[in-house]
């Protein structure tokens, strides 16, 4: 908002990273290598992600590399069975599909029920659910799906689990506010293997969708385009975003704090309100990380994987090896990571500490995981 | 995010309140009388604003008119010797000149200063400013003009001061996150008389802009549709969005304090980062109040009122009279109101009562304002 006083000095005009990390590639060849030309240090010459430093972007990938080998990927090794674009085909339709249900939906009246005090559900998420289920089932008979509506139907001997959330940041909807999404993400034996969010924006007058997929190994897409992290290193540089859950004990009030630290020494926190597209706008280099406790695997399963094909980095909020099962997470443009780990692992060991669990949230009886 | 069980049980269905508010009438008559039919109770009949119910209509005009006795009104009496819609162009062509530059960068490299250690300004803030600066001197050669980033020009003398914020929510500008704004607004003797924002929704892969314009006494639109608060009157059922400006000082921790409070007892509370989006998001009907410490006239001429003439009420945060020239401000939809001051209230007058500074932050010596 630019609070200064009319007459502030202003200290010498300098060139900042630019923080849109879109790379002007082609729609996903998933059969691809991964990208090997990443936009990570801060440069005039990379604005539009192509690599005409040769020597930087060799910094930059080697400055990846050594922050994601201290955490564990995320995502699959393969696809499995069935090749990743047809997989990648059927989870983009799959929320697009839902996400025709929404963006019907957005001019007219909401039939709200309520889940608890102040979680809402309204019957545009289970019509978006329907819809999705529909096209999965469709495609693989056998899978087994998990939606956060309808909660477990199919195969538990599958090797792929689907993760639906049909209407992620369903208090924004109710009340027009911008942002939410559709998100579908398939794992395959546990771990991320291809993912779509939709995410709505603008809100009334100027509703739209901007959709981002990725599929194990083969880098982030937003509207068809590479998408990256940025490389903002310095925590004080960077634009950061959280989420509070429902349930108010020790981890929210933790988070509250951790609120208030950030806003203290970063560029600001934000509050958007949906968690998917939380996620997907530091895929996209808009913030630097997210981060929350009490997620679900359906709010998680697509955001992870594709911060992680973005360039970022995954892990819980102690810092641990993370699983979509897991109950709280924190992504970031990896070169924060640990920086941010800083204030968010200590606050988090202590809950630990006080006997908050933090074992898997759940995990379908049966299904192989091989976390 | 819905973090519910799966099984979690389900209470009836009910029809909630509709937030689209937007009444579908034509662009600003603003010699017209002020609108008499307002959608401020929950009724699946008021999709489209038209007042369909008698009885329900003239229960909500009464509400409001008790609500908004308690607040006088910010707006000017009448915007002086230059006819209402004169100014209303003015103020609207101005505004969308200045969005047309920011347009013209969003998708460029940034070029960032600091006025302090997080306190952001970009060349776009200052072209911005330019542009608007030469729209508003080609018509109106002897007005006062206090710019955010060039300060007070023009005649003292003059009853019109245009405040202008060439870009609301530089840092998220800076960060191509959504959203930002371009704010102008003009006084006349002190009070607002017109006012523009537009908005700049979506982001990478989808800009798009919403302007909202509203004349005193001559209700508010935007894109040229009319547009009024929510009807919520439970401060459970409602949505909220505040600001922490760059001094983090006692008010700052006094705020972080109201975001955990209200965060706890509402269905969140939104951290956006540009003060007239914000106040714009209100009188749109998609949040319900937003308030902040610290805030200059060019963050908030345009935006107060915007939420005024959208049927919301404006208030400094201890519930006292507010003027432009104020450190703080609290907007709603006018029926919440009193039930937010219950906690903004005590908790800002803990602050005066430790001394700080609540009184005027600047008027322009000789400006003559009948405040």
């Amino acid at each position: 908002m630019g609070r200064c006083s009319v007459q502030s000095p202003i200290t010498p005009l300098r060139f900042f990273q630019i923080p849109r990390s879109i790379l002007l590639f082609n729609h996903p060849k998933v059969s691809l290598p991964p990208n090997s030309c990443r936009q990570s240090q801060p440069s005039r010459g990379l604005q539009h992600g192509f690599c005409k430093r040769t020597s930087l972007c060799t910094k930059a990938v080697l400055s990846e590399i050594s922050s994601q080998k201290q955490y564990p990927k995320v995502a699959a090794e393969s696809t499995g069975p069935i090749p990743s674009i047809q997989l990648l085909q059927v989870v983009e339709i799959a929320a697009k599909t839902g996400a025709e249900v929404v963006m019907d939906a957005v001019n007219k009246p909401r039939s709200i029920t309520y889940k608890g005090l102040t979680d809402l559900v309204t019957h545009t998420d289970k019509m978006s659910e329907a819809a999705i289920l529909e096209v999965i089932r469709k495609n693989f008979t056998d899978h087994l799906i998990l939606g956060e509506e309808g909660g477990l139907i199919g195969n538990s001997s599958s090797d792929y689990l689907w993760c639906i959330d049909p209407l992620d940041g369903t208090t924004n909807f109710a009340h027009c506010y911008p942002s939410f999404a559709v998100s579908v993400g398939v794992l395959f034996r546990g771990k991320p293997a291809a993912a779509a969010v939709v995410e709505f924006v603008g809100g009334p007058m100027c509703w739209n969708t901007r959709t981002f997929s990725a599929a194990a190994g083969g880098g982030a897409f937003c509207n068809g385009q590479r998408a990256h992290v940025s490389g903002t290193d310095k925590v004080e540089q960077s634009l950061l975003v959280t989420g509070f859950g429902y349930e108010h004990d020790d981890p929210w009030a933790t988070n509250i704090d951790l609120f208030k630290e950030f806003t203290d020494v970063s560029r600001g926190v934000r509050r958007l309100g949906a968690a998917a597209v939380d996620m997907c706008h530091v895929a996209l280099g808009i913030v630097e990380a997210y981060w929350e406790y009490y997620l679900k695997p359906w709010d998680m399963a697509a955001g992870v994987l594709i911060v992680e094909e973005a360039g970022g980095v995954v892990s819980c909020m102690d810092g641990g090896k993370y699983c979509v099962f897991d109950r709280s997470v924190l992504v970031s443009n990896g070169v924060l990571h640990a920086k941010l780990l800083e204030r968010i692992g200590p606050a988090t060991g202590k809950l630990k500490n006080k006997g908050i669990d933090f074992s898997l949230w759940y995990k379908p009886e049966n299904y192989r995981a091989e976390l």
